[in-house]
């Protein structure tokens, strides 16, 4: 699979102008034949604001995003604030939708972050079975869920081979990109693409980092802190050669953990 | 607690030689005000033996080492092979003892590396909960243990501190101490000393770059490949200064993975 990753400071608070950057870049990561392209945490409207502009998870915005997917024959990953279905706060959701503009996920953070993220949000509740996209089966976390191992340890074990990580993270987090994420590809014998935001958003700071992890723990592309595109070419086969190097799901004992 | 760290290449199949050289390092932490010396996996006999020297957890070696301990006023762990009660293949364990001379844990690995493993030894059955030394909790797990996350999560839950691991480590395995061991720091916020063989054994080639993680994911020390005895202090304060910044454990939804 070619992959694109999207790591940009947007434009917060303006969704339409956000819709628009996306067309752009849409268009320049499917001419660059990649078949699915990630957008960070909360990227539709912006993470750092008091007053989240939420939508349905069919609202308006889904409704274009699928129109460019569809234009452009690519998938789209996008963080978002999902409104609540019987108005209690939003969720800090993601979705994915298919370059046939149909929906293959949706899922809502379980695991809030910090004060800001727990008054703005209502954390899901369950974590969402990976999906397939072409012969892929793909797990979705945001952020903070990344982090806890046992977030990727059970999509693994239900079969992801390829983890879409939005994400919104702040410079004291460089362990983050620099130590789990490539750390969860190893042990779990995944990929895993985690797509931050850059620059500052109404005085809060982001790391950028954005990368890409392969299951050896090498990362196939990594950005510093700046607008960027990465695209990389994901290799199917990497997991079964490296099966017999890093045996981990064979060499689980569950019944010591339990 | 200012920990010891002793990489070697050691004495294969020379348990008196190893037992001459641990006198000389113990004497050098202790001098240099190290509560705790930490060896390698299956240390006393070496690692890549197809007949395993086996003792019993008190047996002559275990009371040699209890004297080195008394003697120089030292914690020391160590990697040897435990033989089975009933006859059976021998554990690959790992010990502590006491600068009283007193055994504090004894670790048979549960979870055994590859076909030369397995083909050696007989696995553990469980994982031991955290020792105290001095005033610290102290857990103890051994080379592919600590690879699976876990492991160290159950050990965190019950609150260690600090992981000691023993490990016999290959060169193509460069991800464990450089991604593995730091993550496993951080995404636990505990200090992990990680002590590899150097060297060459009977034709197996080792990795060296022993370590100590700290729970920033930082390395407080870690070696090249050859004979190295790395002294480093551990804070004890840094997991409290740290809480707010990485909030695992506090974080953790268990309804959300079981």
């Amino acid at each position: 699979m070619r992959l694109a990753l999207w790591q940009t400071q947007g434009h917060p608070g303006d969704i339409a102008a956000n819709l628009a950057d996306l067309a752009v870049q849409a268009r320049a990561a499917a001419a660059a034949g990649a078949e699915l392209l990630l957008c960070s945490e909360l990227w539709l409207g912006g993470y750092n604001l008091r007053a989240q502009p939420a939508e349905a998870a069919d609202g308006p915005s889904a409704q274009r995003i699928s129109e460019l997917a569809q234009e452009h024959g690519i998938a789209i990953c996008y963080g978002y604030a999902e409104s609540h279905e019987s108005g209690g706060k939003p969720y800090n959701a993601a979705q994915v939708i298919s370059a046939n503009g149909q929906r293959l996920s949706n899922y809502r953070k379980t695991h809030l972050f910090g004060a800001f993220e727990r008054t703005l949000f209502t954390p899901g509740d369950r974590l969402q079975a990976p999906f397939k996209c072409g012969d892929w089966s793909i797990g979705l976390l945001i952020c903070f869920d990344v982090e806890l191992p046992e977030n990727v340890r059970k999509l693994t074990l239900q079969g992801a081979e390829l983890l879409l990580i939005p994400t919104a993270l702040t410079p004291e987090y460089r362990a983050v990109p620099d130590l789990i994420v490539p750390a969860r590809a190893v042990e779990n014998q995944l990929f895993v693409a985690y797509c931050n935001h850059s620059g500052v958003e109404a005085g809060l700071a982001f790391l950028g980092g954005s990368c890409v992890a392969a299951p050896d723990g090498s990362k196939l592309a990594s950005a510093a802190n700046g607008e960027a595109l990465l695209i990389v070419d994901l290799d199917h086969g990497q997991r079964a050669a490296l099966e017999s190097t890093f045996p981990y799901l064979a060499g689980r004992r569950p019944e010591i953990y339990t």
